[in-house]
């Protein structure tokens, strides 16, 4: 029997209540499969970390991750009383980069049994692929002067290694989909980074002349989000486009807490981290009313990944098909507790 | 009588249909109230210019526009003919910048007689107040290495002065309003301009102690506005956000062809720029069939900036109504021609 090793960081806020909802589940699949298991190792590292350490990770913490599989991860930050800055740099960025996990791949889809907010939703199913290791989300800036003259200057840092890894993931998706990918500019307002990025996507289309393509600016393509979420199969974005649009994945799916993701280091040369698209959510967290499924869903990810797709479409028809029946956390306008939708899965399974 | 001379750049695509049709409706509202008139002087810069001239503008046009008291201005790309970055940092953006139009002002309201794509949309009445003249869109940076190695850079440039300038706007526009101002910030994932951004804002905000304020991450805050776009009212955003987050506005408003802009010079130096959201539409052109509310709606910015608000109350209420008879063009919806639009907001006028 293959035993998966996998390090699990539940993190801040209501990613302690989801994440041993999600392993509840995925220790379940695993024995109705048989043929694997799971081992579960459990890092406390996050903002109360912080307090007590004064760092969000131990020193080695990055070398600890590196003898596991795969990194289940909650949900990082406690802004009242840890920086933003410091809390995400300190960890979950800090995975995503030295792990070298530079793909995230974000689904967006109309779940049976959700009701979208938007008003007449055509069937979409959407994949964004987020490059995670780069773009705007640089380490690279800094001020100059003080007072009313004061400067501050931020680098978005586009590799071609990193936009093309990107693009050539997104197109092998759409292979596997519907033979489409979109390209998320804004070479319009942004004069260097974005006529690189274009530059690259026309490059990288030409190998794969059975994909077919589009190019949409970050402004228009969120209100397409919004008005037509259908036309699109696979979206490649930069680091922050792809962070805003999986948000607003998330919004017209019915809620950010059930967005699923992936950080991948495709290469597999280090382990991958699993992690939903919602955050710590520190104004529900230890009231059992937080929605588990984006940290289930993100499982399923993990179990496709691992190569169980079978099992992991079994974990997303057994979510779908709870919606269906009604039983939704608040967020969804349902009064169900954490734990009964987490139950519910189970019984579908 | 007071004579306003107004600099008119229709610009390319449907920017020259729609354009007409708000002077068609502007010089008829000016002739009701009697008081003041429009002088409106053409310019035909654009891309057909740039095809003939090679550039987008005359090199005096910036001393030209000055001798104005505003411009209006349709919209500008022809993105088979021309770059994008060279149509719109040639004309659109360059005018901004030399005219030091600093400041952005967009609203997005859920109007009378218009079905949003949301299903269930609260009353919502927002003013997107962005930075209009640095930040990320900055045409600073450049490239290094060729080939596998190349690397692009650009650099996001936020000075204090310009951010505070946005802010300070924001809280102005918030008094009058619903005493309410939401900074659109990142400083979880950029963490050099959008830390200074959020220190800014909490240095102005102690100015305005009796207006509320809240701050949310752009992602989050994009998702909000499909979710709950009731709960804004002015929100506070760099050139990027902004840019986004207005289009998203168009979008939740029923189409981005309605949505209404202001690129204004507050200091009043030198003259401000109407402009609508939306683009130039290069698949509808010349088709009759564009809709000109973004346009019209654009003019009465223009009228309440020159001080004219009851006049531009008026223009707007006629837009209303005449989206509550039913008369809208194919992007709402309706089967309406420009012409049709035009004449039934004369008609409610
Ligand atoms: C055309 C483009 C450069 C422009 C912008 O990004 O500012 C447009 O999207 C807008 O919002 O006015
Ligand atoms: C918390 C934040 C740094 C993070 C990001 O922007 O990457 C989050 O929004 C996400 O999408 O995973």
């Amino acid at each position: 029997m293959k035993t998966y090793k996998i390090a699990v960081i539940p993190g801040d806020g209501i990613g302690k209540e989801v994440v041993p909802a999600a392993i509840e589940v995925l220790d379940y699949v695993a024995k109705l499969d048989g043929g694997f298991q799971f081992e579960w190792t459990y890092f406390p590292w996050g903002c109360d970390y912080y307090l007590e350490h004064g760092e969000m990770m131990p020193e080695d913490g990055i070398e600890t991750l590196k003898q596991f599989d795969q990194v289940f991860l909650g949900a990082v930050g406690m802004p009242e009383l840890v920086p933003d800055h410091i809390s995400l740099w300190g960890l979950l960025i800090k995975i995503r980069r030295e792990l070298k996990q530079s793909i995230n791949v974000r689904p967006a889809k109309l779940l049976k049994g959700l009701q979208s907010p938007l008003r007449n939703p055509q069937n979409f199913d959407i994949t964004v692929v987020r490059e995670n290791s780069e773009g705007e989300y640089s380490d690279s800036g800094g001020r100059i002067h003080q007072g009313a003259d004061e400067i501050a200057i931020q680098n978005a840092i586009f590799t071609r290694k990193g936009t093309e890894r990107a693009m050539r993931y997104a197109f092998e998706l759409a292979k596997n989909s519907r033979q489409h990918v979109t390209s998320a500019t804004k070479s319009n307002g942004l004069t260097y980074s974005m006529p690189f990025w274009d530059e690259i996507f026309d490059e990288v289309k030409k190998d794969y002349p059975d994909i077919d393509t589009a190019v949409n600016h970050i402004d228009a393509l969120a209100a397409f989000f919004v008005m037509k979420p259908h036309a699109f199969d696979v979206i490649v974005a930069s680091n922050l486009f792809g962070d805003i649009l999986t948000d607003l994945g998330g919004a017209i799916m019915g809620s950010i807490g059930i967005a699923p993701a992936a950080n991948l280091n495709i290469e597999r040369e280090f382990p991958s981290m699993f992690e939903p698209v919602h955050g710590s959510a520190p104004d529900i967290a230890g009231k059992g009313i937080a929605n588990p499924i984006g940290q289930i869903w993100t499982g399923k990810m993990m179990l496709d990944f691992l190569g169980h797709q079978d099992t992991g479409t079994k974990v997303l028809n057994a979510i779908e098909n709870t919606l269906a029946t009604g039983v939704k956390t608040g967020d969804l306008g349902g009064t169900a507790t954490l734990e009964e939708v987490k139950n519910a899965i189970l019984n579908q399974l």
